[in-house]
């Protein structure tokens, strides 16, 4: 059991139903999944992390499925595995392939690799990366 | 200083000389960052990760921008310097406009804030995100 | 089942009861968490980390529940399941409410978010940010 | 040099402005720093986390000094050094004391050094941690 | 469950097979850890891995305990719940005492510590440190 | 500059002296490197992690030059730059060689990959691997 129950819908507040009804009518579903149920008991929080989510998450310069698999890029990163199994659903949800889904893994992989192999060479900043914009 | 000088190719080996070869023929310039000739201090390592990253960034499911700005979104996570300055340049040589990269760096910030909330909350992950392939 | 059996008070040497005996009274409990047991398959260890918690976690410039809060952002930004149970549950012991709760998660959440920003954007640090004490 | 030049107040946008004016009327001081300046090339972003930082960093259940220590706990935890810079300066503003500072990092560096030793251990969670809310 | 179905021996392709057969061969035994069958969903990265590991866990200028203990700290500094599982097996079937796990684990746990104390106080590198290969 | 001045020897109180001659009694130097002397602003914090890292460092089941590289592998996998700076030089004055350094950061970098690997494929421990001692 959670630390915290979760907050279903029959039991919110006017105030949390308006973030949850938002939150399905974006998503096109009717399902509210744990971690919103979570956060209710801040409905301050629930409603700004939303707010925040939506407007980043909806589609811009990047597809919904790149964004997608960034936040599970970074979700794996973090070995966050609540993170990891709800946005492996969401990536899927919006159209990712399980060659996609590989290939993602392999970059994830390789650049935390490179990473610790980076800092672990103390290598330096090549002069032309750093010429700014 | 770095730890350890950079490898310059009329200093190299045979060995270490094929890979810088290799590498600016498939990324098609003359340049060898800081990162290779710092690693070419162990020439297996060199070769080994080498042909790791032009296996794993060649297009394929997903193209070379997305892959680029997956490396790039994890390297700020980790904060890795080196990481975060040259892949930025890289992911830019590869397209990557201002624009996607404000898109790019929004979700890599509030996936790092919702990895946390999740797991603070200890959200328990939903049933139907368990189910398997 | 964890890869080290818990060692129970009934069956510890002289030397990992004393460490048992001194939590207990420190803390104002009969209860020894998980935590202790299993360290205490290396009683220096077990001696050692505990004669150092005791000294940090004690009364000071900070309060205790201060310190229960700043141990559990860390173990939250850490992404500790172990820790993040143990410690929420020692800082609401220490008086933490649900409102502090909440809050203290949007602190650890933004700021995770924020340090991505800072390095994603390869923000300087500000001059005046410099000045030693 | 960073990659993204800092846009100056004299050079900002009506949007961006807005922002900045702000933020100095609620921390009541004149210096914008150089994480807003970077942000601000994405000025959706930058009026997103100004409006949350603002939200979240707000007196409440917390007050404000809390608040900023725990940013910096965060901040020392992931090793994000423009943000240990600046948050230090912020607790310091917000009253935090050298011996404040000093208990902060002991309870930082113990978290994070038993946060590896629970992990290690693989210590199962005590039954009475899980009980909900 | 895992989201990836385990691809066990007998549904295993043909080239999947021969990386099964190598690492059994490899490692003397004849069992095929999940982390093998998850990641057989993609051969490439598979052959990639097991090839990549073959060649650095091999013994050569550190022993094989060494360089599983190695793994077991950066596994344990990750919180990576099943890689420290997995290589706590390793390491005990290598030959890692329960002494030598121990002090594997003091050493990681207060690495943990001091690396955010060196962070937290902002400590500069001493001039010494700099010196190059 | 760092946010704290560096405590010298000559400006240091007689509980800071006992500490640096420890120090440079045990390591068979006369050398304080910064990291103490930041710390020598909390006396009781200098104290406490000299005593326990002059405990934990000490030769036991594993020898000094182990317990070196599991430092630096920590260090490195943190991406902590004093750290990586300051066990490289005491690994290497440890008896480190380049070859050794070369296949430990192989072993780090893999790791670091393989961590994400697991936890992005939902890898389940094996059953194996959950008996306890």
């Amino acid at each position: 059991m959670a630390t915290f129950g979760m907050i279903e819908y029959a039991d919110a507040s006017p105030e949390v139903r308006a973030v949850y009804d938002d939150l399905m009518a974006t998503r096109q579903t009717d399902y509210i999944n744990n971690f919103w149920k979570a956060l209710a008991h801040d409905p301050a929080a629930l409603k700004r992390t939303w707010e925040s989510i939506k407007q980043i998450m909806a589609p811009g310069a990047l597809d919904p499925l790149t964004k997608e698999m960034v936040y599970l890029a970074v979700s794996a990163t973090n070995q966050c595995g609540y993170c990891i199994a709800s946005h492996t659903a969401a990536a899927r949800k919006a159209g990712m392939t399980e060659a996609q889904f590989a290939e993602l893994m392999a970059v994830v992989g390789m650049a935390n690799e490179s990473n610790r192999l980076a800092s672990g060479y103390q290598v330096e900043i090549d002069e032309r990366f750093k010429t700014g914009a």
